[in-house]
């Protein structure tokens, strides 16, 4: 669908995972409570919507704080025609769900996804809580609702509660608070990034002593600052490393022009992914 | 368990998963068929054994080339008193399992954990078969061991259809054959890296233009090659940024000895988590 077809529903913006999803609340947070978010199988949907002009954009998760970067969603930027407008940083606050009504003793089983599990382990000892692992933390509650069941819980967002009609025995039972996750914003067209902006690009290396201190050098020469780098082997490829780097400026600058420019001396190949405005958490 | 009580079965290794578990394949690869792995249900416990004494060693997966860093799997290296000492690279080949006998044409559902199921998206899609997010792959062929339907199929590795009496009716059908993980060995104590070492460092730097670059000029000014480096924002701490850097050189050498003393002069914090042979895939 399009903005000018149904332009009360509010934007489009496709995530991939259940109604209820983590992904689901940044794009509800970035885009405010009039956009309408739409879930997807898996990524690769959400990245075809985008590209197709079927979603006006796509909102993905490319890194949690305790879990990592997901090199996926990279690999899925490089092989479709999308840019970056946008990122968003998510707290990830976990919720004990029931069924309305249910007590914390009548807890038998806690289902969530392995790392929310996981990431909720102090808790759920606390409360002598035995868990199984589901395939999804939102889908968890979702089938907590189908089965109705008042000795089950499930660990998902307060969103997930809410969008199930279950209820929030607990909230925020992750045991590490720094869990944050940073969300990109996927568009057909590229974005102004402004002032306070941000750039993603991945570039590839060959694999010789000193090549990376060499890349680096055109952001350190020119008083960019990195907020971002990440480097992936090319397996199959062994003399080859893929870099992914964020700075903390715009594309649209000289000094940016240059310092790219630079860059393509060192690099074997480089690709901009998007340059946006920097979302300040 | 120790070698000491039970020589004859072999040294015991903790892995996190069901038997048949990717971790359980590099542990056999990189120890040997006479080596005993020992499941565990999270990396906490893996952990706990290791430094207990009550495993010999853990083996811990730390990066995928799809996926990305575990970076859980470094926090629990900070907190626990263990050492890298080993790793191991691991090809990740996917099976389709079945009940014996069964056919393709009667699968109707395939189970397996949402990362698998991804990773042969387009095999999936050729052979027209409907997919179940399951919450781990060993755990997947487990169940179908457990229910015997013909009607379903796991995806799982070659050693889990082994370890459960499943047929293996097509193998190596993920999409992406540059699907490798790279598992390190814990242990209590120290290894000896020999002539053909990498070490794996974690440390702190202040937000600062050129910090990193000014980090990176100690192993550069000496030729060290870094075969790894990945930035981890510490939220909460925004004025902070966390390091994991793995080099091609022992600890043993006095060039890295020197490069690491230089690099206290810039880190917050430094912590050698390990030095110990490379292997080479």
């Amino acid at each position: 669908m399009s903005h000018s077809e149904e332009p009360k529903r509010g934007i489009c913006i496709a995530f991939q995972g259940e109604p209820g999803a983590y992904s689901e609340a940044a794009a509800l947070e970035h885009f405010g409570p009039n956009a309408q978010p739409l879930p997807c199988e898996n990524f690769e949907t959400v990245f075809s919507l985008v590209e197709k002009g079927r979603a006006a954009y796509g909102m993905i998760p490319i890194e949690n704080s305790l879990a990592g970067s997901i090199h996926r969603n990279y690999d899925l930027l490089l092989q479709n025609n999308v840019r970056i407008v946008g990122e968003r940083y998510l707290r990830v606050r976990h919720c004990l769900l029931t069924i309305p009504g249910a007590r914390m003793e009548d807890i038998e089983k806690v289902i969530s996804h392995p790392q929310a599990l996981a990431q909720c382990d102090r808790y759920l000892r606390n409360h002598n809580l035995k868990s199984e692992a589901f395939y999804d933390t939102a889908g968890a509650a979702k089938h907590l609702a189908t089965t109705r069941d008042p000795h089950l819980a499930a660990i998902a967002s307060r969103r997930a509660g809410e969008v199930y009609g279950m209820q929030i025995l607990a909230d925020g039972i992750e045991d590490n608070q720094a869990n944050f996750t940073r969300f990109l914003v996927i568009a057909k067209e590229p974005a102004t990034p402004g002032e306070d902006a941000k750039t993603t690009i991945v570039f590839a290396l060959r694999n010789q002593p000193g090549s990376l201190f060499k890349a680096l050098s055109v952001f350190a020469l020119r008083d960019i600052d990195l907020t971002k780098i990440e480097s992936r082997p090319l397996v199959g490829t062994p003399w080859d490393y893929l870099f992914y780097v964020d700075f903390a400026a715009s594309t649209e600058t000289t000094v940016v022009k240059r310092a790219l420019e630079h860059l393509e001396e060192y690099a074997v190949s480089l690709r901009i992914l998007g340059s946006y405005p920097r979302h300040r958490f």
